[in-house]
């Protein structure tokens, strides 16, 4: 039927890697575990958690056995477990550096959950440990991974566009949960900036392979919203990019879901709207000649993702987003938001180690099958 | 046939108001003197330009004679003209003091061009020379007068979409002609931001309306481009509302047509886009139940324009949009470009007198007709 | 201002083809006249109606004088106005072929509405009257000459969508008069299927080159509306085409404005929604690769039907849409109406001399402009 | 996260209605046995295929065990599983009566997928022995379990639109596997009218409520493409409903995916554009006011289904879409093929037993609870 993903055929199990799933919150149960289950070149092997009856629901559901599901305090059991290759990090922002240096010190290689960190010495202190332990480590964007978001960065790599003058990019969704971990400044290191907001951020530095120079913000923390006691409801932020673009980018867990980019050229446009949900993305390249929009085979924003960093694993490849490419945002970020606490403009200094499309041809494979 | 103005019946000439159009360029040849002809309380009585043949040609053409065409020097001889009762001025922006200073002399009421001048200082001029004369002065803003931004502001104002919380707009298109007037700082006044940028900053006020308490921006002025010796190609800029509320605009001479208002509320949004064009504005409000397009009968932008400022000289009304509101853009023009000059946040001082819609509920006519 | 169509520099007056419009109906009024002034090959030069006061104001605001102003009764005076070249026939159906003949009497070239005339007999007459004169004879469909039914016709031709399947047209409005002379059959010749369905008709016979060979039809006329006591309120039509490729159409005076036409091909399809506005077009063409909406500089569709009458005159060369492309039309609706009264199908006979476009490579020179 | 389904709690697992998925083909795999899983009170408790390998790969994806998995020769053994109250067949439509007479023989349930047969004759059959043996029957059609589509009937039966005058509906898809059971007759009974133009069929008959009361069709099947030996490459069909509302519909094998729905009264139309596809409906309410686009939480339309003929069997009611509505499509279809082959309008007898939504309000609760 035509509106299905086409699956690949997977490669057999005995050369797929195995990933430990660590954290079973929505987000693993709805997304991550069915992706792992269609994937080529990856599958679950193994499930993390608090409760040791859920683990073994999700294993059991999954095809596991109960001796598949560890409880956190078990962790370092997967040390024993050599068809667990990878772990896939799936933790409030504040966690991940624990189970980052955990998983590094087992020789696992390490899927990380994005923002990478909840601060940047947390981020900087996992890029350390998968160096120092020689274990490939990924922060998990999806963004560099869909045929969508590449013919984005083609196009205005392409030339059709002229010279890319203006970036405009909203993400904004409702937190309603006063009590969720994501309200937490301990645990998220952040607002709806560190959550969503950074897809407007990493996405507009995908697409155009650029850094932004220096970052102006405002913040809206509104006073009586119990929601909004630790981190903010709503920031803007204006980034200045080399060659003189301009990037505005807006952002909120107090505005209805919203997720565009829009990037201007002088002589056309590239337009994503809607452009960060995991389907039914959105892409129209304009010109004077045509509105277009490419159109792809069903695909798994998540299939892809752990398809990428399981053969980075089978062939010892840097992921396309290292770790570098996760602290560059939180380096970014804190700029953000020291520009919004001071009322002034934050100059960026110069960073390298991002993500290994920057400035190169490096079309992953699935892309350039693409029509 | 379905898809033409429905034109409603004009009133008797003897009642209605005649108009001298000062100026023949594009706009007054395509869009005002066509909008007077389908007027219904307005008409073209005269028009004003710098070559007599080619003001009687137009004149001809409207169905007026020879002794209808004024050159510019002429132009004290509307004093004459009981039947023309106010001037359209359509004027490279430095230029509309002079005239709406010698049309409130004549006491001729004064339609000008947005912006209201070239600098502050000039628009200051203006609205004092037409208070002087007893003579009414109207910006000609559009959008204040058609049904799309009316059901854009009903929408915010209504309640459906909650507390508004951002704001986002764009207008941006390439100026290809290094001799255009619009690229003379001298002429213009400004560059993108003056010309176009304007309405974003004008229509954001207008649907919220509020007026901003604080401006940010940055601008781009490549050199070695020689359309940009004397303005700017692009600008960016924040603009922070009462209660927090936070607007992003983009503007430029150097990108592709690009028209667009979004305002994201915590229950539903509002998006424009095209959200400036003269014909084929497009309107959706989204809320949890519905994404919905209000249809409108087709109208002339142009023509509810002059038809407005016609019942006003005819009732003795403030137009909707007085010199106060275009002077009130002028200040936040000022502000901006202190701020892309010094990278400094701008704070702006209060101010009234501006629209007439501000918190009230004067709803035009037209617009209450609306389904 | 980049909303406005692109008018191309007019050939000096005394090269252009002057033409006398017959009635000065709505289209007349809101269209043709406006239509001749922009043109680049043809003006206004006279102007023929029931009351000559009507016909003198008209003239007047056209820049022309009251002597350019003749009744239905003074159209023979036309014989005398070497300047008229031609006249444009837009009168009700039946009174087609009496000025169609009486203009090739005078040697003038005859651009008439469609339907061509009210019956084939007339139409037939029509023909061979210009014929028997040496006049040239023009049917004013306009889907001939505009970029965007054009991109629809060679984007079937091209071969992107392999072998063309299945058509798919509808054209309805409300007609809420009861007293218009479309309602009435001696006036009309027809309901909807001779006033609108004849665009889906001709539209599918242009963009394929085909013409059908049999046809099916039925007709809804509903007892007791007031509007419909002569001719039909709604049609349904099938027709074959030659290869096994099979149309439907939907035509009706009583259901909301929709006109649309897809074209389903084996490897992509055609759609056109809206597919016969006079402005507002947008044609999508889909095929496995993208979704493409071609863009295109905005045009008046009667300037250039009356632009390429005018040059055929100019250069002798057979219009685009001769007689006998109407013609055909009203054999085909011939054939439904028989069809619609008789519940069988209603094969058609060969015929030959149709639009000049049947399987050739004769692109207009501003659709080959198109980028 | 937002673009996830909203997946109610499922009952306890002892109150749920065990099914067994008779045939593991695409369907089954990618679409029936995810939507088990998801839903409130059904669960998968048996899968019945050819190769019992294959079974018991799926039983255990499914969180099963190997005697859950069954051969067709096993079929009778479901008779001991207590748990097992329903089946599902997602056979060819030839081995539809079979298994549904097998199932009613043990007591089981019968939930049979489009079409209920290959033939009337069968179709009827399995009627009766559903009803001889005292267990539900509920043919497989998605359309009347989704809020797009009852949004669709209620707007129909609102008023909003006033009279319906014209429907309009394509279903087309390119079936490119020759050896395809869907392209042989013995199986599958019949072409694209049977598989997808069925959709067409009965979503007119279920928006409208109405029966047709005569068909006329005209086929295609191209000679020499080995694909359509046995059965249609496309179909036209024209349907005359009561009070003279007229219905045209393209089905076809060999066109682009292309599924709509169109319908047209006098005051408002109803688009539905896609019309049938798993996901992504795009459903669009048009009247003077407005276009509107109702927006509705995330559903599979599967679990709709199945969760639908669950509760039924818990609380012995009918189901939406019984046998006899089934059997009412294989009867118009008779009646479709009958035309195309004699090239004459065929008549349609009076019939009763449909769906049971026709002419009464009874709305499905999580229809109801939509806002």
């Amino acid at each position: 039927m035509p509106n299905q993903p086409n699956i690949p055929k997977p490669e057999a199990q005995s050369r797929r890697v195995g990933f430990a799933v660590v954290g079973l919150g929505e987000l693993s149960a709805e997304e991550l575990i069915p992706a792992l289950r269609t994937s080529q070149h990856a599958y679950l092997a193994a499930v993390v958690t608090g409760e040791l009856d859920k683990g073994r629901a999700f294993a059991k559901a999954a095809g596991l056995s109960d001796a598949d599901a560890y409880t956190y305090e078990q962790f370092e059991e997967l040390g024993q477990r050599d068809d667990v290759q990878a772990v896939y990090i799936v933790l409030p922002n504040n966690l991940h550096r624990d189970y980052a240096e955990r998983a590094a010190k087992l020789g696992k290689h390490v899927l990380c959950e994005k923002p990478l960190a909840d601060t940047t010495k947390d981020a900087e202190a996992i890029v350390k440990a998968c160096k120092g332990a020689g274990v490939l480590l990924m922060a998990a964007y999806r963004i560099q991974y869909t045929p969508h978001h590449w013919a984005a960065k083609k196009a205005v790599a392409g030339g059709k566009l002229g010279s890319i003058k203006l970036l405009d990019s909203i993400h904004a969704q409702v937190e309603d949960d006063a009590s969720a971990w994501r309200l937490s400044f301990k645990q998220a290191g952040g607002g709806p900036l560190v959550d969503v907001g950074i897809y407007c951020l990493n996405t507009m530095r995908f697409v155009t392979g650029l850094e932004p120079e220096w970052v102006y913000a405002a913040v809206h923390q509104p006073k009586g919203d119990t929601r909004f006691k630790e981190v903010e409801e709503s920031m803007s932020v204006m980034l200045g990019f080399p060659g003189g673009l301009i990037a505005n980018m807006l952002t909120s867990y107090g505005a209805v879901k919203t997720d565009t980019l829009r990037v201007l050229g002088e002589a056309g446009s590239v337009t994503l709207d809607p452009a960060f949900l995991y389907v039914g993305l959105d892409l129209e390249l304009s010109d004077k000649a045509a509105k277009t929009t490419p159109q792809f085979a069903a695909y798994n924003q998540f299939t892809l993702e752990v398809d990428h960093f399981a053969e980075c694993i089978q062939s010892g490849k840097t992921p396309y987003t290292p770790g570098e490419e996760g602290l560059q945002d939180h380096r970014i970020m804190d700029a953000i938001y020291q520009s919004a606490r001071s009322g002034k403009r934050v100059e960026l200094e110069k960073f390298s180690g991002q993500d290994v499309f920057r400035n190169t041809d490096n079309v992953p494979k699935h892309i350039k099958a693409q029509p």
